[in-house]
């Protein structure tokens, strides 16, 4: 077996969002969500990492380009969530509660095949909503 | 002259805000604030530092009852923005524009009597936006 | 296979221990634990941080509440050890020598059972004695 | 006038403390100081800011060499502080209550000479007890 | 008297130096500066924070737009420091010993200009070389 | 099965390096590295977190003593890296490209006996190159 290894790449944007389940009365939401369910809305400065594994290249010590990595992290997500409304303008967050947890299964989505393209192979999204609130996500694989 | 000290109390707040000056068009809030003025808003974990100076207490070995300093600020500003929309919902912040600028100014103004009452005085609002840009007030004495 | 999300809540708490091995001569406790074994004690501002795995659910876009999560955690671990002899005082530590990988265990068996009730599994323990010493326990599963 | 230059060096200790008054009864120390008081101690990673003033040296480029600073901290400081009781153990603590505010003023009392000899002027000494309370003293100048 | 607000925007680079004064010889050079005289050059991941003052404009609510200030900053510092070497690459520093202090003062003398025509009046440069090693400078005037 | 429990120690170290493959033109480096092919060399303050699994001794409530896993990273890694050009100077990353990836990789190689040789394994290599890009490496187990 090859030498695997695992790249990180920090990103972070601003948003909007606020948490709710359209088929339930107010009250409810406000029960289940208490002031995260704040229909005007609250935000946070989401920190992104995204991880993936490959095989170390003999010839240049990289696994994949660390820029490209950075790339497709900004086209396919932070251009689109950054200063932005995660309930109202992220087209791959449409018709979701704006968790923390669908929003990490959305950005695998966004990622997977842009990164196999790319030579490598989505491991792991892990959104910090704030330094005490974090979520992960390894994809349908068992980890 | 006796012993003056400065205690600085950390607190965190989650808050939609977005920037913009009502009197302008569209295009010149864009212009001047880029994405920052989205009408669909943005958010962010706004960090306050509060700093007050006082003289130390020989008997007891404090300036002021870190407590008590955590209650004021929770009370007189948390609870108003935390998970709150800044431009809709802040009373302290209406008809201002929801800059950090303005909010440094305007959590100042909310706790200078407070503060006073409990007996010491307040040097420095320090907030946050994100880890890259913070505002400082000093109010209107030289600093 | 359903979609497995891992949420970590991180929480903190200020507490005095002693590292010793009650058996040991004091020269024997000195020799391994340094000054760590101090009889008059020190303490830390550990930083703890649970992780559990569940299910995300279609219809909230959660895995647990992650105000669940924070009281479970508060209830059964915090408020037994924030400001607190661990040596003297936690119920769960008695009889063990009060090091930071003892502390994880005993946190992991308080916690688990709590959790499954919720609904959740508990996947990892992991306690920051300092920003340079870290123990994570995993339970008696392989990882 | 010359180029007037701060220099800052961050320690860190860890150390047990408690606070009371002991004048005072049982009832008065758990009323104004709470979980603190607690007679079985409890602990910090304090984080202590040193910061010096002095002017730019154009030979050398330096104010102070910073490892000069670094040692008169630890010897003066660390090494009577770090996993120490700061209530029992710490001579220029003697007689004092073991607030962050008293430990402040007692850190200036025992630098202030020695960075003097060194060639340079104490400007600050700041204490981090956790992330949310900090204190800073300057002496007695005015700020 | 106006309103007077501090603004403080953080900037990373990452640059190789070494420490030495060219007219001394290399076991002064060595006796000095340690490890940091090293003639094979090592780096470090500076933290670059530049604070401004200036009067609250009552129609934006802001001092200077964020964006300007980071422009000038990475037009001016950012993009001749950073993946750069400071002794050989820079030509703000020529001619001065490659020292945290000195770098300061430099960045400062070429920042004051263009921020005065930004409308806005340079008021500290603070540079961590590491986390434990930060240096001030606030200019010629008192502070 | 025992209670495998993972222990990680944070060291740091500043050190300068260029990224460039040999067998290359000045422009493919350039293509592929970027500003980090810099023939000046640039610089970073590298994390090294080093990650050891063992089991839990009832005795000492330990695993292994965490002044001797520092004392192993110190010799081995941290004395021949720190102040350093990692390119020139560093025995055991000649002939690679000073990337952050074979850098993993040669610190795993460097650490696996001397950490079995005291009595635990070692489990993961991770890197901060920056606070956005880091790199770990589990050896060539599964992982």
């Amino acid at each position: 077996m090859g030498q695997k290894l695992y790249l990180t790449r920090r990103e972070k944007f601003s948003a909007a969002h606020r948490m709710y389940v359209p088929e339930w009365t107010d009250e409810q939401n406000l029960e289940v969500f208490g002031k995260c369910s704040n229909p005007n809305w609250h935000g946070h400065d989401y920190v992104l990492y995204v991880t993936v594994r490959g095989d170390l290249s003999g010839e240049t010590g990289l696994v994949i380009n660390m820029n490209v990595l950075k790339e497709i992290i900004r086209e396919k997500i932070i251009d689109k969530v950054d200063h932005r409304n995660l309930n109202l303008e992220v087209d791959f967050m449409k018709g979701m509660n704006a968790t923390t947890e669908n929003l990490a299964v959305a950005i695998w989505n966004e990622l997977e095949e842009a990164l196999k393209s790319a030579g490598c192979e989505l491991y792991c999204v892990k959104i910090e909503e704030t330094e005490n609130n974090t979520v992960e996500y390894y994809g349908k694989k068992d980890h």
